[in-house]
Formats: structure tokens, C-alpha cells, sequence
């Protein structure tokens, strides 16, 4: 049996080993996810974002147990905040999500940002698609949600979860005014500290002003105590209100188109520019341009060309 | 007289407008680039990241004037943290950097972050080459330093400057593990607060636990307050010493090679993804692709080689 058999059979190991290929970018995945693919579709997809210290990984436990307690497969995805250069990951939330470690209807994985451009973005999603292949009722995807990259993965999830945190206060201005725009759920986690109400009230008045629209949805800011699990039933609710309004809307298609699209030009753009570039750093030209760059008898703008024109597309 | 002439001649409305031209991608622009590249090379490139609300925009607002009284010519390239849907800037760093406007021998442009994967670092990097070839001593690269994009932009610097502030606690921790290893300098900003000793210690003991080697160049912590003007004549010191050592040491020349790698790969993986994505929309591949992946009678990995094996490189 091939790896993709075994992972649609549901065999744990096979589907851990093909999501390590993956990350090793071996060709031989590659046929596997294609064998996978038209059974993939069903999942529910949710992405978290959210700052560091907003407590994320405690709120995806119980995300998890919730999930759970409905007799439903949970897969995680969690992008990891790897130092860019040690790959040193920082192990912490990994371990606090370890009481499922035992539940086979519960399967982690991280995945590094040490990756090239795009890269993390065509991982999370070869790896959502095995876990989708899987029977995994629903995937949870998290990130911390700072950087474009992460951005653009949490919101191609079907629902996205903001989680911030009581008095955040005007330094992260800059963060909010991006992930404004993102959520279609948000979280004033830790909502036991100062300032929750305050937190929560700012934040509702801030998603009226830019969601004025009256038949689009609505996002709603919701409280929660991570650590004691207080706010969880009413943030799972939630999710079912959001999905059920996307099937409900048509705009669950628009995101499926959107997803599609995504996947296809990030594998587009990964493939072609390791072809390309395997291909001059082989015959050597890659060497070449460096040294004409080196002495500026090349500029990096001609050299692209000359490389575009070895080809069919140019 | 070309636009790239003009730029060599001092024209500063020449730059701007070349700027707008490489931020709207008019194929114009990369002939322009190529006739600068070869007057490129020349300028001492200062990267500044650190966490929103480090005060790193007024700490840049001093190094600017450190500068101009050494009659230096100094440029800055200002990553804003745009909102990916709205393209909204925050307009506040802007203002705050205006008492240099009228300065001649001062040039300011923001770059948005909304780019597509890998667009911001490539346009950062051409910004920079117009920035060189117009004469600029000291090229300033400023960015929020928290995604993996904007710490490859500023970690292919001369000298790459982190800017933290007191008790910034164990919620950056994450951050913190990114960012050691890319830092040539530590500066702890706003130190009259309290506990700015604390910090600058615990990062020193970070720092030469990661910086064994007697030979490399150690980072120092410097403590400033950027308000007030305090702490920037130790800091300018510093990044001469920098300089110098990267000149002595060969570091330098090593450095020069990865930036041009980097620059290279940068535009070659755009535009190769550009200009293959352009044919196939235009030949209605595409919207083909897409349907075949609606219906999942095509998986993305399929349609991906069927792509490539229109190219010479498959």
C-alpha cells in the first residue's frame, strides 16, 4: 500500500510520515497528496491568530476537549515562532497541548517559519489537506498572527479567530489595524484581567465602524478564561453560527475559490522557481551571475532576463 | 534625459518618481534600475527592527540628525505595517520624521507591506540601489520585526540594529529567540524607565551565551532614549565600529555576496511566477485549473507539472 492509502485507511503513522516528507519537500509526496486530493473537501477548517502572550495555545486545548466531547476528529496545525536562523523551536505551547497526546482522535503538527517565502504557506496547506484526506472533522490552524505570511494562511481558513488579550493598549495599533480585517470571530482571552470589558466594548465599536453592511456577517467579540475553560461553549457556538451562515450565504463557495487559488499559485510559485533555479545553479550560471554582480559588470535585472529568455514562457 | 540619468545628477523628484514607478512594477523602472546598478555599492545600510512600540521611528529621527551634522547624506526606507485588506497606512511615524522634510540632504520613503510573498523584500532592495546610486552615505532600512519577511529584509544590512524596550517580559520571549541572532547591536530604548537595567543585563547574558567565538564581532547592548536625544553619540560610535570591523575582518565582502544572492533570487522568483501566471491567465489555463480543482477532477499538483512541462526548464 502506498503512504496515501494507508493515511485514507486512517493509519496515524503513515500520515505523520508523509506530512515529514512534505516538510523535506520529497518528490515522492507529491504523488501522495495528488492520490489524496479529491478526497479532501470535508474538513472545517478554523484559523487563530493572535499576538504572543495571548494565550492561544491554552484556548486550542480547549478548543480541542469541546471538540472532542462531540465525538469529532480534531487535527492541529501550529506554526511554530522558530528562530530564522538556529531553528531552535521554542517548545513550550507544544507541551501544553500534550494531555491529548494519548487520544488518537486528536493529531498535532508543527510546522517551523524557517521556510523560504511562501514555503510555510504551501506547507500549512499540503499538511491541512492530509489531515482533511484524514477524516479530520475539523482543522485548527495557528499562528501568531504578526507577519504577512501568517496573515494570508489564517484567512483562508473558513473561520478566523482573533485572540487578544485585556489592555493590550496603543502599541499593538499597528497589529490590530490589520487583523481587523481578518476576523470573522474575536477573543478577549484571560478576560479575568483588568480591562476586559473596556477591551472588549473598544473592539466591538471598532468591527461596527468597519463592518457597516447589513447582510454581511457580523463579527462578534466574545470573552473567554483559556485556563479555567470559562467562555468555551458559547466560542464553539460561535464557530457553528459562522459556518452555518457561509453555507447558508453562498460565501462559503467565494472562500473554496479563494483556497484553491492560493494553493495552486503558491505550489506554482515554489515549483518554478526551484525548477529554474536547480537548473542555473547546476550549469552553472548561477556562479557566473554572482561573479558579474560581484564586480557590477552584470546587474541582477539583466541577469533575470537572460534566465527568463531560456525560456518557453519569455 | 532618462530618469536614471537624472537620479545620478542629484535629481531628488527623479527618485521619487522612479520609486513610484518600482511600487506600480512598470517594466520602465527595471531599465532604469540597470542603468543605477552599476553606480551602486557605495553606501553604509543600517537595518532597525524591533517590536511595535520600541520607539524605534524617533530613535531613527536622532540617528538622521547624528548624521547630518557629520554632513552625511542619509536616506530611509520605512516598512509600514499596512493592513493587508484596506491598504490603510498609520500615518503617525511619518509625521513624526517630518522635521527633516525640508532637509535636502535627507530622503524618506515608506513601502507598504501589503506586496505579494517576497514583493516587499525585492522592493525594499530596489529602493535601496536608487537610494545608492544617488549618493545616500547612510541608507536606513526600518521595519517592524516580527515576520520572517521583514527579518530577512533588515538581517541583509551592514549593520543590523535591534531596538527593545524595558520589561518587555516573557510575552516576546518568542520574538526575543528570533531576533538575537540577527542583531549587530542591542539597543534598549526609552531607558529611563524602570527596569531598563534588568533588561539590557539579561540581554547581555543572552548575548554571550549565543557569541562564543573570540573572533566574531560581539553585539553590545546600548541603552538610549531616543526622546531626548541620550545615548545616540555611543550608538553611532558603535555602528562605526561595526563597519570597520566588517571592513577588517572580511566579513564585509561575504555579506555583499549574500545581498546579491538574495536580490537576485528575490527578482528572479517574481518574475518568473509573473510572467508564467500572466500566459496562463491570458490563455484561459487558469480559469481551467480552477474549475478542474472545483469539482477535484484536477488536484493543484497535477496542474502545477502540467505547467511547468510548457516551460524549457521541466
Amino acid at each position: 500500500m502506498t503512504l496515501a492509502e494507508r493515511v485514507l485507511d486512517g493509519d496515524i503513522r503513515a500520515a505523520a510520515r508523509l506530512m515529514r516528507d512534505i516538510d523535506d519537500r520529497f518528490k515522492s509526496a507529491t504523488d501522495e497528496l495528488k492520490t489524496l486530493y479529491p478526497h479532501t473537501g470535508n474538513a472545517y477548517i478554523l484559523g487563530i491568530t493572535g499576538p504572543p502572550g495571548a494565550g492561544k495555545s491554552t484556548l486550542v486545548d480547549q478548543i480541542i476537549a469541546a471538540y472532542r466531547k462531540k465525538d469529532l476528529l480534531v487535527g492541529v496545525v501550529a506554526i511554530d515562532p522558530t528562530s530564522p536562523f538556529s531553528g531552535g523551536a521554542i517548545l513550550g505551547d507544544r507541551i501544553r497541548m500534550n494531555r491529548h497526546a494519548d487520544d488518537a482522535g486528536v493529531f498535532i503538527r508543527s510546522l517551523a517559519t524557517r521556510g523560504c517565502l511562501g514555503g510555510l504557506s504551501r506547507s500549512t496547506m499540503d499538511v491541512v489537506n492530509v489531515m482533511d484526506a484524514m477524516g479530520m472533522d475539523v482543522i485548527v490552524v495557528e499562528t501568531v498572527g504578526v507577519g504577512q505570511d501568517e496573515v494570508d494562511i489564517v484567512s483562508t481558513a473558513h473561520t478566523t479567530v482573533v485572540v487578544m488579550v485585556p489592555g493590550m493598549g496603543d502599541d499593538i495599533q499597528a497589529i490590530k489595524a490589520g487583523i481587523l480585517e481578518i476576523g470573522d470571530v474575536f477573543v478577549v482571552n484571560k478576560a479575568d484581567r483588568d480591562g476586559a470589558d473596556r477591551t472588549a466594548r473598544e473592539l466591538t465599536a471598532m468591527l461596527e465602524m468597519k463592518h457597516p453592511e447589513p447582510e454581511a456577517w457580523q463579527p462578534h467579540v466574545l470573552k473567554t478564561e483559556g485556563c479555567r475553560g470559562v467562555g468555551i461553549d458559547e466560542l464553539i457556538e460561535e464557530f457553528t453560527a459562522h459556518h452555518t451562515w457561509l453555507k447558508e450565504s453562498g460565501a462559503l463557495q467565494r472562500l473554496i475559490e479563494e483556497r484553491n487559488a492560493k494553493i495552486f499559485t503558491d505550489t506554482l510559485r515554489q515549483e518554478l522557481f526551484d525548477t529554474v533555479f536547480g537548473a542555473i545553479s547546476d550549469s552553472g550560471m548561477y556562479r557566473q551571475i554572482l561573479n558579474g554582480m560581484r564586480d557590477r559588470s552584470l546587474d541582477p535585472y539583466t541577469a533575470v532576463e537572460e534566465v527568463l529568455a531560456g525560456s518557453a514562457f519569455s
